[in-house]
């Protein structure tokens, strides 16, 4: 680095400063944050309307545009962090996952081959390793001893579509015609499965009942199947939420992978929020017949700690993926290509370019040690089991779906106006954020407990704000 | 955030003082990359070799954990930023982007909608409108005041693919059968065009010829579009490089656009490394016709100092675009959804979730501003030029494609293996990283000049390392 005055950039000593400026900036907001409204009090455009229409000619001072974080940027922030966070699935982060994205972020290296980001590569590789075993996965997707393998994505729905882009491109192969394929999910899979279908190209999308759990109902699944052959079309690629958005319903993996294996469709686990909680064995039971799918992806990124985005995605036969994806021009010909050793990452996704993800994960695991990270789930889960109680033991709501992990979806028992009513006036507290929903007609309210700095006694106060604004019945 | 002993956190004085140390380290990398090997010498494994097997049950010290910064991580790193890396293109990084990149990082805000990341997303459409104007581009993309607009993705490869995607969405919507469907782009496009399309599900993907300077011949994609035509197949992309991986060879847009136009095709421009260069109105004849394309996309992570992931994309009409990905379930609708003011950006690519990238993009452009960036642009296509001169006079070397910004492509008059083991001695160096390619069974050497700690006497001394190994003819 330069530290001529030729230099356009910021010199070194400055970086220091700035450095040390804004590592004091997110302590203090990590200390504070629950002193913040949760979400904030102002209208689209209210924050552009502070900005210039024009980007600068003449270089600002660093201070100050450090001075806008407070200025432009919190006025407009939700704060995703704030421990009353119970809205959608948390946002994980933690101090620890936070320097190691800011290592990746100044070592800038590119990974999309190991000759390009050697140490990045391994690091990945086996940090992924490490988390088939402590997930309870098949040891045969470990990239070291199996045919399967992990690589990190940006998001699940990333990994969802990679997945129906693969299932489409070997049924493509063998014959079939793109419009002809069907892809399958329950009426309650995230809305990720639509999408990523849609965009690998699938013409049939076929939304499967689900049972009184909100699981997909297996009988219904065959049907459908059946009634598609018969109509020539052709099953390619089935679903298994474990752990649906909206009230963590757990989908058969077993039955309906037989159905999968039945008709040779590719069977894709999305495990986004659930998969976290595989590290505690207690929960494994929720994805009994995993080690039967051809994919599986959860996210470090919502409920391990680690700040997005980092999201797994596992082949259960890594060839499948690379046949798919894999691309080789003069420029990328190197002499490590081929060796399988070398692991070539560009070939297991959609981007060619990555950088070093598997720093912060981990950071994040050899920091808190397997066992503080299956404390922290155990912990939500507990504290999400005794909100229900409190629910359940309420005349005024009920609990309108299983709770299976840390998430507890309730509803008040005067109908939808009352549940809606409840949901925003919690909500306009400042100091807890819920998320109101609606399956067939029915309002409910969705408190996902796991954000990273939410204690007990932050739940204590959730349920204090439902006691109070739960109209009587 | 609390500090009680239950806390499985990071206490945060703990994290002031790790997060100072790793700014010094960051800050000594930065000082000390040019006397760092670029590539590592090391063998595939080795690094896992230092890695435990499986995770650690206990927690581990923090501090032994960043030590392994030094004893794990650099020994296999191939040193993107070093100033003697001349290979691919440059991965962008200023010490500004990583301030930016960590802040959002400890934020962990998501934002897929408006009403979870107002000033997110504020700030990122902000900042791509202003790249509107500093690109010069059609006004009509920005989104304040025309029908176009950006968001930031990824990865150019991920741009590609979501042009191809929507363009197909579209095809198949007007009745064509995806099995019908081509895609162009000049055998010199990036092997993202291939590599898009192929995972968008398309069937025909033609590599077009191209002109002695290694852009696409119009005549040619004319002659095959006519020819799929009377195939009964239906053309529906195209893909004009500005600035192929292998030459910045320059499609010629204009001609391009209007074979787009007369078979009504989706015509998107690849500018993924030439963007950051039409900061300067002086490189823009290089886009000549770019107002008529229908998406675009550049990568500020390459060429203009912000640290990947940071891939900017605008579609001419975002409504198309919304039309082929929006999904609207139950969990996700909310006040603002609707709000033309209130962009939600999980409408305008695949994933869902998203981090708050536009941080860093907005720190980089007021922190150097624009006259700065310029100049940072202009220095490296100046000693580009000047390195080219000294190729062209000197009688061993000749250069093998015209030399458009900052990439130098020349190759050894005697042949291949002269040109070959120049490439290797220069790489051997430990000092000046360059890539070997090869178009049409001609070996050649890519000088790509652009790193962030590049200096003109770095290119001189890579000029010593070719004229010291270049042997004699």
């Amino acid at each position: 680095m330069s530290d001529t005055e030729n230099s356009p950039h910021l010199p070194i000593e400055d970086f220091r400063e700035y450095g040390y400026q804004l590592v004091d900036w997110l302590a203090e907001y990590f200390t504070n944050i629950e002193s913040q409204r949760i979400l904030p009090e102002i209208s689209p455009g209210d924050i552009r309307a502070m900005l210039p229409d024009v980007a600068p000619e003449q270089a600002e001072d660093m201070g100050h545009i450090i001075d806008d974080l407070d200025r432009v940027v919190m006025p407009g922030m939700a704060h995703w962090q704030h421990p009353g966070w119970f809205a959608f699935f948390p946002s994980g982060v933690s101090p620890v996952s936070v320097l190691g994205e800011f290592v990746a972020a100044g070592l800038a290296t590119q990974g999309m081959m190991w000759s390009t980001a050697p140490s990045p590569t391994e690091i990945e590789n086996t940090v992924l390793d490490w988390l088939v075993d402590l997930l309870g996965l098949p040891s045969t997707w470990r990239i070291d001893t199996g045919p399967g393998g992990g690589v990190l994505q940006m998001s699940a729905s990333d990994s969802t579509h990679l997945s129906l882009a693969v299932a489409r491109h070997h049924a493509v192969e063998a014959g079939h015609a793109t419009d002809s394929l069907v892809a399958y999910g329950s009426e309650q899979a995230h809305s990720s499965i639509e999408k990523g279908a849609r965009i690998a190209g699938y013409r049939h999308i076929r939304s499967i009942r689900v049972d009184e759990s909100f699981a997909l109902d297996v009988d219904a699944l065959e049907n459908q199947v059946e009634a598609d052959l018969a109509s020539g079309l052709v099953p390619t690629w089935v679903c298994s939420a474990v752990g649906t958005t909206s009230t963590t319903a757990m989908d058969p993996i077993r039955p309906i992978a037989a159905v999968a294996k039945d008709h040779g469709m590719w069977h894709h686990a999305d495990a986004a929020y659930a998969g976290s909680a595989m590290i505690c064995p207690e929960f494994r039971n929720l994805q009994d017949g995993v080690e039967l799918v051809d994919s599986y992806t959860f996210n470090p990124h919502k409920w391990l700690l680690t700040n997005f985005d980092c999201s797994v995605f596992w082949a259960a036969d890594r060839s499948k993926l690379i046949d798919a994806l894999s691309i080789l021009p003069a420029y990328l010909k190197n002499e490590s290509s081929g060796d399988p050793a070398a692991i070539d990452y560009r070939d297991w996704h959609v981007p060619l370019g990555r950088r070093f993800r598997a720093l912060k994960l981990w950071f994040v695991i050899r920091s808190y040690g397997a066992e503080k990270l299956r404390d922290f789930v155990r912990s939500h889960v507990d504290w999400a089991k005794e909100l229900e109680d409190r629910i359940q033991a309420d005349g005024r709501f009920e609990v309108t779906a299983p709770r299976t992990l840390a998430l507890v979806c309730f509803r008040h028992v005067g109908g939808n106006d009352l549940t809606k009513s409840l949901a925003d006036a919690v909500n306009a507290s400042g100091t807890a954020y819920v998320t109101p929903s609606m399956i067939d007609e029915t309002q409910f309210i969705r408190v996902s407990v796991g954000s990273t700095w939410t204690e007990r006694h932050h739940v204590d106060a959730l349920w204090e704000l439902i006691d109070l604004h739960g109209a009587p019945v």
